[in-house]
Protein backbone atom coordinates (compact mmCIF):
# COMPACT_ATOMS: atom_id res chain seq x y z
CA UNK A 1 0.00 0.00 0.00
CA UNK A 2 1.53 3.29 -1.05
CA UNK A 3 1.24 6.78 0.04
CA UNK A 4 -2.21 7.38 -2.48
CA UNK A 5 -3.73 4.01 -1.88
CA UNK A 6 -3.32 5.15 1.64
CA UNK A 7 -5.27 8.37 0.98
CA UNK A 8 -8.05 6.28 -0.53
CA UNK A 9 -8.49 4.30 2.50
CA UNK A 10 -8.81 7.13 4.12
CA UNK A 11 -11.40 9.13 2.22
CA UNK A 12 -13.31 5.60 1.51
CA UNK A 13 -13.87 5.19 5.34
CA UNK A 14 -13.91 8.84 6.38
CA UNK A 15 -11.14 8.15 9.24
CA UNK A 16 -7.45 7.96 9.87
CA UNK A 17 -7.65 5.92 13.13
CA UNK A 18 -5.02 3.15 14.07
CA UNK A 19 -6.21 0.84 16.46
CA UNK A 20 -3.67 -0.32 18.96
CA UNK A 21 -3.20 -3.87 19.88
CA UNK A 22 -1.72 -4.06 23.01
CA UNK A 23 -3.43 -7.47 24.86
CA UNK A 24 -2.74 -8.34 28.18
CA UNK A 25 -3.74 -11.52 29.79
CA UNK A 26 -4.30 -9.87 32.91
CA UNK A 27 -6.88 -7.00 31.66
CA UNK A 28 -8.88 -8.95 28.40
CA UNK A 29 -12.51 -10.24 29.39
CA UNK A 30 -12.22 -13.26 31.87
CA UNK A 31 -14.78 -15.20 29.20
CA UNK A 32 -11.86 -15.19 26.92
CA UNK A 33 -10.07 -17.23 29.21
CA UNK A 34 -11.96 -20.19 28.37
CA UNK A 35 -11.14 -19.90 24.81
CA UNK A 36 -7.91 -21.81 23.14
CA UNK A 37 -6.04 -18.95 22.24
CA UNK A 38 -7.42 -16.02 24.59
CA UNK A 39 -5.15 -13.00 23.05
CA UNK A 40 -6.31 -14.07 19.14
CA UNK A 41 -9.77 -14.57 20.45
CA UNK A 42 -9.71 -10.86 21.91
CA UNK A 43 -7.72 -9.19 19.02
CA UNK A 44 -9.97 -11.52 16.35
CA UNK A 45 -13.49 -9.82 18.16
CA UNK A 46 -11.57 -6.08 18.37
CA UNK A 47 -11.31 -6.55 14.97
CA UNK A 48 -14.90 -7.69 13.69
CA UNK A 49 -16.10 -4.63 16.03
CA UNK A 50 -13.40 -2.09 14.39
CA UNK A 51 -12.51 -3.23 10.78
CA UNK A 52 -14.85 -0.41 9.27
CA UNK A 53 -13.98 2.27 11.11
CA UNK A 54 -10.28 1.89 11.27
CA UNK A 55 -7.61 2.05 8.16
CA UNK A 56 -4.57 0.79 10.47
CA UNK A 57 -4.02 -1.69 13.17
CA UNK A 58 -0.79 -1.53 15.35
CA UNK A 59 0.22 -5.01 17.23
CA UNK A 60 2.34 -3.50 20.19
CA UNK A 61 5.08 -6.97 19.52
CA UNK A 62 6.40 -6.48 23.14
CA UNK A 63 2.63 -7.61 24.45
CA UNK A 64 2.87 -11.01 22.37
CA UNK A 65 6.80 -11.39 22.82
CA UNK A 66 6.18 -11.25 26.75
CA UNK A 67 4.10 -14.64 26.25
CA UNK A 68 6.67 -16.41 24.36
CA UNK A 69 6.41 -18.96 21.61
CA UNK A 70 2.78 -19.02 22.03
CA UNK A 71 2.64 -15.11 21.92
CA UNK A 72 4.29 -15.19 18.38
CA UNK A 73 1.76 -17.56 17.02
CA UNK A 74 -1.15 -15.34 18.48
CA UNK A 75 0.47 -12.74 16.91
CA UNK A 76 0.80 -14.42 13.52
CA UNK A 77 -3.17 -15.51 13.94
CA UNK A 78 -4.10 -11.62 14.60
CA UNK A 79 -2.61 -10.49 11.68
CA UNK A 80 -3.89 -12.96 9.31
CA UNK A 81 -7.18 -11.98 10.46
CA UNK A 82 -7.09 -8.19 9.22
CA UNK A 83 -8.32 -7.27 6.20
CA UNK A 84 -6.24 -6.54 3.53
CA UNK A 85 -6.89 -3.28 2.85
CA UNK A 86 -5.98 -2.01 6.35
CA UNK A 87 -2.82 -1.47 7.05
CA UNK A 88 -0.82 -3.44 9.87
CA UNK A 89 1.86 -1.83 11.60
CA UNK A 90 4.79 -4.01 13.77
CA UNK A 91 5.10 -1.89 16.82
CA UNK A 92 8.63 -3.39 17.27
CA UNK A 93 10.66 -0.12 17.62
CA UNK A 94 13.49 -2.37 16.24
CA UNK A 95 16.73 -0.96 14.45
CA UNK A 96 20.82 -2.53 14.45
CA UNK A 97 23.04 -2.69 12.25
CA UNK A 98 22.86 -3.65 8.51
CA UNK A 99 22.70 -7.03 9.17
CA UNK A 100 20.60 -7.73 11.58
CA UNK A 101 18.15 -4.78 10.92
CA UNK A 102 18.08 -6.98 7.38
CA UNK A 103 17.06 -9.61 9.15
CA UNK A 104 14.45 -7.69 11.75
CA UNK A 105 13.09 -6.91 8.34
CA UNK A 106 12.81 -10.11 6.92
CA UNK A 107 11.05 -11.75 10.04
CA UNK A 108 8.53 -8.86 9.98
CA UNK A 109 7.82 -8.38 6.20
CA UNK A 110 8.45 -11.45 4.50
CA UNK A 111 7.53 -14.07 7.29
CA UNK A 112 4.85 -12.49 9.24
CA UNK A 113 3.97 -9.77 5.89
CA UNK A 114 3.61 -6.91 8.06
CA UNK A 115 3.25 -3.45 5.72
CA UNK A 116 5.28 -1.31 8.14
CA UNK A 117 6.96 -1.46 11.12
CA UNK A 118 8.55 1.24 13.78
CA UNK A 119 12.13 1.80 13.92
CA UNK A 120 14.40 3.27 15.87
CA UNK A 121 16.45 5.84 14.27
CA UNK A 122 19.46 5.95 17.14
CA UNK A 123 21.55 4.36 15.03
CA UNK A 124 21.64 5.99 12.06
CA UNK A 125 21.41 5.37 8.22
CA UNK A 126 22.58 1.46 7.71
CA UNK A 127 20.34 0.80 10.62
CA UNK A 128 17.04 1.68 8.79
CA UNK A 129 17.97 1.35 5.15
CA UNK A 130 17.84 -2.85 5.14
CA UNK A 131 13.68 -2.02 6.15
CA UNK A 132 13.54 0.63 3.54
CA UNK A 133 14.49 -2.02 0.69
CA UNK A 134 11.12 -3.87 0.48
CA UNK A 135 8.58 -3.07 -1.64
CA UNK A 136 5.47 -2.22 -0.70
CA UNK A 137 6.28 -1.70 2.72
CA UNK A 138 7.26 1.09 5.05
CA UNK A 139 9.58 2.42 8.10
CA UNK A 140 7.54 4.30 10.70
CA UNK A 141 10.82 6.05 12.10
CA UNK A 142 10.46 7.41 15.59
CA UNK A 143 10.76 11.22 15.89
CA UNK A 144 9.08 13.04 18.74
CA UNK A 145 7.39 10.36 20.62
CA UNK A 146 4.54 10.88 23.34
CA UNK A 147 6.27 9.48 26.62
CA UNK A 148 8.01 11.77 29.36
CA UNK A 149 11.49 10.38 28.31
CA UNK A 150 11.16 12.21 24.84
CA UNK A 151 12.82 15.16 26.66
CA UNK A 152 15.95 13.42 27.49
CA UNK A 153 17.48 13.14 24.34
CA UNK A 154 14.60 13.88 21.58
CA UNK A 155 14.77 17.85 22.42
CA UNK A 156 18.54 17.62 22.57
CA UNK A 157 19.42 20.87 20.70
CA UNK A 158 22.48 22.05 18.33
CA UNK A 159 24.42 25.24 17.76
CA UNK A 160 21.47 26.41 15.54
CA UNK A 161 18.36 25.66 17.61
CA UNK A 162 17.87 22.55 15.90
CA UNK A 163 16.28 19.39 17.93
CA UNK A 164 17.52 16.09 17.98
CA UNK A 165 13.90 15.09 16.61
CA UNK A 166 13.88 17.79 13.69
CA UNK A 167 17.08 16.37 12.82
CA UNK A 168 15.86 13.09 12.44
CA UNK A 169 12.93 14.17 10.02
CA UNK A 170 15.08 16.19 7.92
CA UNK A 171 18.18 13.65 7.44
CA UNK A 172 16.16 10.60 6.91
CA UNK A 173 14.20 11.84 4.21
CA UNK A 174 17.43 11.41 2.26
CA UNK A 175 17.06 7.68 2.58
CA UNK A 176 13.16 7.09 2.30
CA UNK A 177 10.09 8.81 0.23
CA UNK A 178 6.58 9.72 1.35
CA UNK A 179 5.68 5.98 0.12
CA UNK A 180 8.06 3.86 1.98
CA UNK A 181 8.71 6.60 5.27
CA UNK A 182 6.40 8.17 8.11
CA UNK A 183 7.04 9.63 11.57
CA UNK A 184 6.38 8.87 14.62
CA UNK A 185 4.75 12.44 16.33
CA UNK A 186 3.37 12.60 19.70
CA UNK A 187 0.11 13.62 20.06
CA UNK A 188 1.02 15.36 23.80
CA UNK A 189 2.29 18.50 22.50
CA UNK A 190 0.28 19.46 19.60
CA UNK A 191 2.55 22.63 18.21
CA UNK A 192 5.42 20.30 17.79
CA UNK A 193 3.59 18.56 15.38
CA UNK A 194 3.20 21.75 13.21
CA UNK A 195 6.98 22.00 13.79
CA UNK A 196 7.21 18.02 12.49
CA UNK A 197 4.78 18.87 9.62
CA UNK A 198 7.22 22.05 8.27
CA UNK A 199 9.73 20.04 8.01
CA UNK A 200 8.14 17.03 6.34
CA UNK A 201 4.90 18.60 4.75
CA UNK A 202 4.21 15.60 2.55
CA UNK A 203 5.58 12.65 5.24
CA UNK A 204 2.44 10.38 7.02
CA UNK A 205 2.70 10.90 10.75
CA UNK A 206 1.86 8.19 13.12
CA UNK A 207 0.45 10.00 16.22
CA UNK A 208 0.24 8.18 19.80
CA UNK A 209 -0.90 9.88 22.80
CA UNK A 210 -4.70 11.02 22.49
CA UNK A 211 -6.69 9.61 24.63
CA UNK A 212 -4.57 8.03 27.95
CA UNK A 213 -1.72 9.95 27.42
CA UNK A 214 -3.69 13.46 27.09
CA UNK A 215 -3.06 14.68 23.69
CA UNK A 216 -6.17 16.49 22.07
CA UNK A 217 -7.73 15.11 18.29
CA UNK A 218 -8.24 18.65 17.20
CA UNK A 219 -5.18 19.92 17.81
CA UNK A 220 -3.46 16.79 16.27
CA UNK A 221 -5.64 17.13 13.07
CA UNK A 222 -4.84 21.34 13.16
CA UNK A 223 -1.24 21.50 13.12
CA UNK A 224 -0.60 18.16 11.67
CA UNK A 225 -3.38 17.51 8.57
CA UNK A 226 -2.21 18.14 5.16
CA UNK A 227 -3.64 17.86 1.54
CA UNK A 228 -3.67 13.39 1.69
CA UNK A 229 -4.42 13.91 5.25
CA UNK A 230 -0.94 12.79 6.34
CA UNK A 231 -1.87 11.49 9.57
CA UNK A 232 -2.74 8.17 11.41
CA UNK A 233 -3.90 8.48 14.64
CA UNK A 234 -3.41 5.65 17.24
CA UNK A 235 -5.76 5.14 20.51
CA UNK A 236 -5.09 1.53 22.03
CA UNK A 237 -6.87 1.47 25.41
CA UNK A 238 -9.25 3.56 25.01
CA UNK A 239 -10.67 1.47 22.45
CA UNK A 240 -9.72 -2.15 23.32
CA UNK A 241 -10.42 -2.01 27.17
CA UNK A 242 -13.28 0.05 26.58
CA UNK A 243 -15.36 -2.83 28.84
CA UNK A 244 -14.62 -6.22 30.32
CA UNK A 245 -17.99 -7.61 29.33
CA UNK A 246 -19.39 -10.37 27.31
CA UNK A 247 -20.18 -7.87 24.55
CA UNK A 248 -16.28 -5.63 24.63
CA UNK A 249 -16.22 -5.73 21.30
CA UNK A 250 -19.57 -3.05 20.77
CA UNK A 251 -17.94 -0.82 23.74
CA UNK A 252 -14.89 -0.65 21.60
CA UNK A 253 -17.33 0.14 18.37
CA UNK A 254 -18.48 2.50 20.06
CA UNK A 255 -15.32 4.08 21.18
CA UNK A 256 -13.79 3.96 17.82
CA UNK A 257 -16.79 5.45 16.42
CA UNK A 258 -16.67 8.39 18.54
CA UNK A 259 -13.24 9.31 17.22
CA UNK A 260 -14.19 8.08 13.64
CA UNK A 261 -16.92 11.17 13.77
CA UNK A 262 -14.22 13.58 14.87
CA UNK A 263 -12.03 12.54 12.43
CA UNK A 264 -14.75 12.61 9.84
CA UNK A 265 -15.23 16.63 11.09
CA UNK A 266 -11.63 17.48 10.98
CA UNK A 267 -10.93 15.75 7.10
CA UNK A 268 -13.77 18.14 6.24
CA UNK A 269 -12.33 21.22 8.09
CA UNK A 270 -8.73 20.64 7.19
CA UNK A 271 -7.74 18.25 4.37
CA UNK A 272 -7.94 19.86 1.32
CA UNK B 1 25.91 -10.58 38.79
CA UNK B 2 27.25 -7.34 39.84
CA UNK B 3 30.07 -5.16 39.08
CA UNK B 4 32.73 -6.80 41.51
CA UNK B 5 31.40 -10.30 40.49
CA UNK B 6 31.95 -9.66 36.88
CA UNK B 7 35.20 -8.32 37.82
CA UNK B 8 36.45 -11.27 39.60
CA UNK B 9 35.36 -13.57 36.37
CA UNK B 10 37.42 -11.23 34.34
CA UNK B 11 40.29 -12.13 36.46
CA UNK B 12 40.14 -15.58 37.08
CA UNK B 13 39.73 -16.26 33.38
CA UNK B 14 42.43 -13.64 32.59
CA UNK B 15 39.81 -12.85 29.99
CA UNK B 16 37.42 -10.08 29.30
CA UNK B 17 35.97 -11.55 25.97
CA UNK B 18 32.62 -11.81 25.73
CA UNK B 19 31.52 -14.31 22.50
CA UNK B 20 28.78 -12.84 20.20
CA UNK B 21 26.04 -15.82 19.02
CA UNK B 22 24.60 -14.34 15.66
CA UNK B 23 23.73 -18.00 13.71
CA UNK B 24 22.27 -18.06 10.06
CA UNK B 25 21.50 -21.20 8.58
CA UNK B 26 23.39 -20.71 5.95
CA UNK B 27 26.47 -20.24 7.38
CA UNK B 28 26.72 -22.78 10.30
CA UNK B 29 28.38 -26.27 9.56
CA UNK B 30 26.56 -28.27 7.01
CA UNK B 31 26.89 -31.73 9.15
CA UNK B 32 25.13 -29.31 11.72
CA UNK B 33 21.64 -29.75 9.82
CA UNK B 34 21.19 -33.18 10.58
CA UNK B 35 20.67 -32.25 13.58
CA UNK B 36 17.41 -31.87 15.59
CA UNK B 37 17.39 -28.00 16.12
CA UNK B 38 20.64 -27.23 14.33
CA UNK B 39 20.92 -23.61 15.58
CA UNK B 40 21.26 -24.71 19.22
CA UNK B 41 23.32 -27.57 18.29
CA UNK B 42 25.96 -24.72 16.45
CA UNK B 43 25.57 -22.42 19.53
CA UNK B 44 25.71 -25.73 22.04
CA UNK B 45 29.51 -26.78 20.20
CA UNK B 46 30.46 -23.18 20.69
CA UNK B 47 29.92 -22.52 23.91
CA UNK B 48 31.66 -26.22 24.67
CA UNK B 49 35.24 -24.57 23.12
CA UNK B 50 34.65 -21.26 24.24
CA UNK B 51 33.43 -21.43 27.81
CA UNK B 52 36.95 -21.30 29.70
CA UNK B 53 37.77 -18.08 27.68
CA UNK B 54 35.09 -16.24 27.82
CA UNK B 55 33.18 -14.04 30.60
CA UNK B 56 30.17 -13.07 28.58
CA UNK B 57 27.57 -15.05 25.76
CA UNK B 58 25.70 -12.52 23.61
CA UNK B 59 22.54 -14.20 21.62
CA UNK B 60 21.94 -11.51 18.71
CA UNK B 61 17.93 -12.03 19.22
CA UNK B 62 17.14 -10.97 15.57
CA UNK B 63 18.83 -14.10 14.20
CA UNK B 64 16.85 -16.35 16.36
CA UNK B 65 13.65 -14.00 15.96
CA UNK B 66 14.27 -14.75 12.20
CA UNK B 67 13.86 -18.38 12.66
CA UNK B 68 10.14 -18.02 14.32
CA UNK B 69 8.69 -19.83 17.17
CA UNK B 70 11.26 -21.96 16.69
CA UNK B 71 14.06 -19.76 16.99
CA UNK B 72 12.95 -18.92 20.32
CA UNK B 73 13.22 -22.24 21.22
CA UNK B 74 16.28 -22.86 20.25
CA UNK B 75 17.20 -19.20 21.69
CA UNK B 76 16.11 -20.42 25.35
CA UNK B 77 18.09 -23.93 24.76
CA UNK B 78 21.34 -21.71 24.53
CA UNK B 79 20.92 -19.55 27.17
CA UNK B 80 19.84 -22.69 29.32
CA UNK B 81 23.12 -23.96 28.08
CA UNK B 82 25.20 -21.39 29.00
CA UNK B 83 27.02 -22.24 32.47
CA UNK B 84 25.52 -19.88 35.17
CA UNK B 85 28.86 -18.30 36.08
CA UNK B 86 29.18 -16.73 32.19
CA UNK B 87 27.19 -13.54 31.74
CA UNK B 88 24.17 -13.83 29.38
CA UNK B 89 23.55 -10.61 27.68
CA UNK B 90 20.40 -10.22 25.03
CA UNK B 91 21.15 -8.68 22.20
CA UNK B 92 17.96 -7.12 21.98
CA UNK B 93 18.30 -2.86 21.74
CA UNK B 94 14.87 -2.88 22.80
CA UNK B 95 13.80 1.02 24.44
CA UNK B 96 9.65 1.85 24.30
CA UNK B 97 7.21 3.57 26.67
CA UNK B 98 6.97 2.75 30.37
CA UNK B 99 4.69 -0.22 30.13
CA UNK B 100 5.98 -1.46 27.26
CA UNK B 101 9.61 -1.48 28.28
CA UNK B 102 8.24 -3.61 31.69
CA UNK B 103 7.03 -6.45 29.34
CA UNK B 104 10.20 -6.67 27.25
CA UNK B 105 12.31 -6.83 30.88
CA UNK B 106 9.72 -9.38 31.84
CA UNK B 107 10.39 -11.20 28.68
CA UNK B 108 13.96 -11.29 28.97
CA UNK B 109 14.70 -10.80 32.37
CA UNK B 110 12.46 -13.78 33.70
CA UNK B 111 11.12 -15.77 31.79
CA UNK B 112 14.28 -16.13 29.48
CA UNK B 113 16.47 -15.27 32.58
CA UNK B 114 18.96 -12.98 30.93
CA UNK B 115 21.63 -11.62 33.16
CA UNK B 116 21.95 -8.40 30.71
CA UNK B 117 19.66 -6.39 28.27
CA UNK B 118 20.98 -3.65 25.28
CA UNK B 119 18.54 -1.02 25.05
CA UNK B 120 18.35 1.93 22.72
CA UNK B 121 18.04 4.97 24.68
CA UNK B 122 16.47 7.52 22.27
CA UNK B 123 12.77 7.14 24.22
CA UNK B 124 14.92 8.78 27.37
CA UNK B 125 14.21 7.61 31.15
CA UNK B 126 11.07 6.33 31.70
CA UNK B 127 12.05 3.75 28.65
CA UNK B 128 15.08 2.31 30.11
CA UNK B 129 14.25 2.73 33.94
CA UNK B 130 11.90 -0.36 34.15
CA UNK B 131 14.83 -2.68 33.22
CA UNK B 132 16.54 -1.20 36.05
CA UNK B 133 14.07 -2.41 38.47
CA UNK B 134 15.39 -5.61 38.25
CA UNK B 135 17.98 -6.90 40.83
CA UNK B 136 21.03 -8.35 39.54
CA UNK B 137 20.35 -7.15 36.00
CA UNK B 138 21.92 -5.31 33.78
CA UNK B 139 21.00 -2.52 30.74
CA UNK B 140 23.45 -2.08 28.78
CA UNK B 141 22.20 1.29 26.95
CA UNK B 142 23.46 1.95 23.51
CA UNK B 143 25.79 5.21 23.06
CA UNK B 144 28.48 4.97 20.73
CA UNK B 145 27.89 2.13 18.03
CA UNK B 146 30.14 0.64 15.95
CA UNK B 147 28.42 1.44 12.34
CA UNK B 148 28.66 3.96 9.92
CA UNK B 149 25.40 5.44 10.68
CA UNK B 150 26.79 6.26 13.98
CA UNK B 151 27.29 9.44 12.63
CA UNK B 152 24.13 10.37 11.67
CA UNK B 153 22.78 10.99 15.32
CA UNK B 154 25.17 10.17 17.88
CA UNK B 155 27.37 12.68 16.64
CA UNK B 156 24.88 15.65 16.74
CA UNK B 157 26.37 18.23 18.64
CA UNK B 158 24.99 20.61 21.05
CA UNK B 159 26.19 24.39 21.57
CA UNK B 160 28.75 23.13 24.16
CA UNK B 161 30.36 20.69 21.82
CA UNK B 162 29.00 17.72 23.71
CA UNK B 163 27.78 15.12 21.07
CA UNK B 164 24.77 13.18 22.00
CA UNK B 165 26.23 9.72 22.63
CA UNK B 166 28.02 11.97 25.47
CA UNK B 167 24.59 12.78 26.63
CA UNK B 168 23.51 9.69 27.11
CA UNK B 169 26.21 8.43 28.92
CA UNK B 170 26.34 11.55 31.16
CA UNK B 171 22.47 11.14 31.96
CA UNK B 172 21.77 8.34 32.13
CA UNK B 173 23.95 7.47 35.15
CA UNK B 174 21.34 9.81 37.03
CA UNK B 175 19.00 6.55 36.47
CA UNK B 176 21.11 3.34 36.84
CA UNK B 177 24.72 2.34 38.97
CA UNK B 178 28.06 0.55 37.52
CA UNK B 179 26.53 -2.02 39.28
CA UNK B 180 23.38 -2.12 36.77
CA UNK B 181 24.07 -0.16 33.80
CA UNK B 182 26.55 -0.31 30.98
CA UNK B 183 27.42 1.52 27.95
CA UNK B 184 27.60 0.00 23.92
CA UNK B 185 30.66 1.98 22.80
CA UNK B 186 32.03 0.84 19.92
CA UNK B 187 35.71 0.13 18.61
CA UNK B 188 35.96 1.45 15.61
CA UNK B 189 37.13 4.89 16.59
CA UNK B 190 39.27 4.09 19.75
CA UNK B 191 40.42 7.67 20.93
CA UNK B 192 36.11 8.15 21.39
CA UNK B 193 36.46 5.39 23.95
CA UNK B 194 38.61 7.80 26.06
CA UNK B 195 36.41 10.28 25.27
CA UNK B 196 33.22 7.96 26.73
CA UNK B 197 35.60 6.97 29.79
CA UNK B 198 36.31 10.30 30.83
CA UNK B 199 32.62 10.46 31.38
CA UNK B 200 31.65 6.78 32.90
CA UNK B 201 35.29 6.06 34.72
CA UNK B 202 34.06 3.45 36.30
CA UNK B 203 31.18 1.83 34.26
CA UNK B 204 31.28 -1.53 32.12
CA UNK B 205 31.86 -0.80 28.44
CA UNK B 206 30.17 -3.39 26.14
CA UNK B 207 33.10 -2.71 22.74
CA UNK B 208 31.66 -4.53 19.21
CA UNK B 209 33.47 -3.44 15.93
CA UNK B 210 37.05 -5.42 16.98
CA UNK B 211 37.72 -7.95 14.19
CA UNK B 212 35.60 -7.57 10.89
CA UNK B 213 34.52 -4.18 11.67
CA UNK B 214 38.36 -3.31 11.58
CA UNK B 215 38.67 -1.66 15.33
CA UNK B 216 42.11 -2.47 17.62
CA UNK B 217 42.12 -4.85 21.03
CA UNK B 218 45.03 -2.42 22.23
CA UNK B 219 43.10 0.92 21.37
CA UNK B 220 40.34 -0.32 23.20
CA UNK B 221 42.70 -1.45 26.59
CA UNK B 222 44.98 1.68 26.25
CA UNK B 223 41.85 4.17 26.06
CA UNK B 224 39.04 2.20 27.56
CA UNK B 225 40.60 0.27 30.63
CA UNK B 226 40.06 1.42 34.06
CA UNK B 227 41.05 0.05 37.51
CA UNK B 228 37.83 -2.86 37.37
CA UNK B 229 39.16 -3.72 33.69
CA UNK B 230 35.46 -2.08 32.81
CA UNK B 231 35.55 -3.55 28.90
CA UNK B 232 33.59 -6.31 27.77
CA UNK B 233 34.91 -6.87 24.25
CA UNK B 234 32.54 -8.46 21.47
CA UNK B 235 33.38 -10.84 18.88
CA UNK B 236 31.45 -12.91 17.00
CA UNK B 237 31.96 -13.74 13.18
CA UNK B 238 35.71 -14.20 13.88
CA UNK B 239 34.89 -17.01 16.59
CA UNK B 240 31.76 -18.30 15.02
CA UNK B 241 32.27 -18.55 11.88
CA UNK B 242 36.26 -19.28 11.65
CA UNK B 243 34.99 -22.90 9.77
CA UNK B 244 32.66 -24.98 9.01
CA UNK B 245 34.48 -27.90 8.99
CA UNK B 246 33.10 -31.08 11.31
CA UNK B 247 35.34 -29.17 14.07
CA UNK B 248 33.98 -26.59 13.57
CA UNK B 249 34.49 -25.80 17.61
CA UNK B 250 38.07 -26.41 17.96
CA UNK B 251 39.30 -23.44 15.49
CA UNK B 252 36.42 -21.00 16.97
CA UNK B 253 38.36 -22.11 20.43
CA UNK B 254 41.76 -21.27 18.76
CA UNK B 255 40.41 -17.77 17.66
CA UNK B 256 39.05 -16.95 21.06
CA UNK B 257 42.18 -18.00 22.68
CA UNK B 258 43.93 -15.68 20.60
CA UNK B 259 42.11 -12.68 21.77
CA UNK B 260 42.18 -13.57 25.33
CA UNK B 261 45.72 -14.08 25.44
CA UNK B 262 45.73 -10.48 23.65
CA UNK B 263 44.02 -9.43 26.35
CA UNK B 264 45.49 -11.20 29.43
CA UNK B 265 48.68 -8.96 28.71
CA UNK B 266 46.62 -6.17 28.19
CA UNK B 267 44.99 -6.63 31.30
CA UNK B 268 48.41 -6.95 33.21
CA UNK B 269 49.32 -3.76 31.19
CA UNK B 270 46.61 -1.61 31.53
CA UNK B 271 44.64 -2.55 34.52
CA UNK B 272 45.94 -1.97 38.00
Amino acid sequence: MNHQALFEQIKKKASYLCVGLDPVMERIPRHLLKAPDPIFEFGRQIIDHTADLAVAYKPNIAFYEALGAKGWESLQKTLDYIPRDILTIADAKRGDIGNTSALYAKAFFQQMDFDAITVAPYMGKDSVQPFLEFDNKWVILLALTSNEGNQDFQMFRNEKGRHLYEEVITKSQEWGTKDNLMFVVGATRGEKIGTARALAPEHFFLVPGIGAQGGSLEDVAKYGMNASCGLLVNSSRGIIYASTEQDFGKFAQKEAEKLQQQMEKYLQQYCQ
